[in-house]
């Protein structure tokens, strides 16, 4: 069972990298054949490789990223909630986001689901 | 496709009857063979007796709830964080929980999971 520390740490580093764009930081986190659901009802995206694109990409987007409250850890799966500012200078959107990663043995992140939709976005 | 305003009347609607102990109210939100997940990691409580049970014992523990950010809702299922103040007068402990609602056809909640542990406590 991960412990409070390890994952709440895991959702800080997954912020910060997104923020500064540190790749290779926020791939580290996952497992290699981890899942991601972003967002949540879309197809799932898996492996390393594909999760290497789908970062990169969102990487570029965001210009900030910050955690709005306390991660909430129950059994191996962890929930916390963050802002994150995506879009060219001026015309900046802040999107709410949920996201609930499940750990697996080594504490490495084997699912992440992101909920958010067109409603959790303010210009 | 459940629609924003439904899923954020069903969160307001659950956070507003627990902390008013309006058990008939919190019970029509759920489907009949509805399961619950709280805290995520610990067995399914399934059916609307055995939900009954468990939210007439949860209502008399809860001072007040109230929703700490927006409901973020992404295909059928919508998630949002909350805080819960429990216990007896002069031993309130706060708190932080995140929810899951997983919506059936009828917009009637088919699953729930609950994020919050030890970690999640201040008082």
């Amino acid at each position: 069972m991960i412990d409070y520390e390890t994952a709440k740490q895991a959702c800080e580093t997954y912020v910060r990298s997104l923020e500064n764009s540190d790749l290779e930081t926020l791939l580290d986190l996952f497992a290699d054949d981890a899942a991601i659901e972003d967002p949540v009802g879309t197809d799932l995206r898996e492996g390393k490789d594909v999760l290497r694109a789908f970062y990169s990409e969102a990487c570029q987007g965001v210009a900030k990223a910050e955690l709005t409250g306390n991660p909430r850890l129950a059994g191996n799966e962890v929930a916390f909630p963050f802002n994150v500012t995506a879009g060219a200078p001026g015309q900046e959107v802040v999107i709410n986001i949920i996201d609930i990663f499940k750990f697996n043995g080594d504490g490495k992140i084997a699912t992440m689901r992101a909920f958010w939709g067109p409603n959790n976005m303010t210009s």
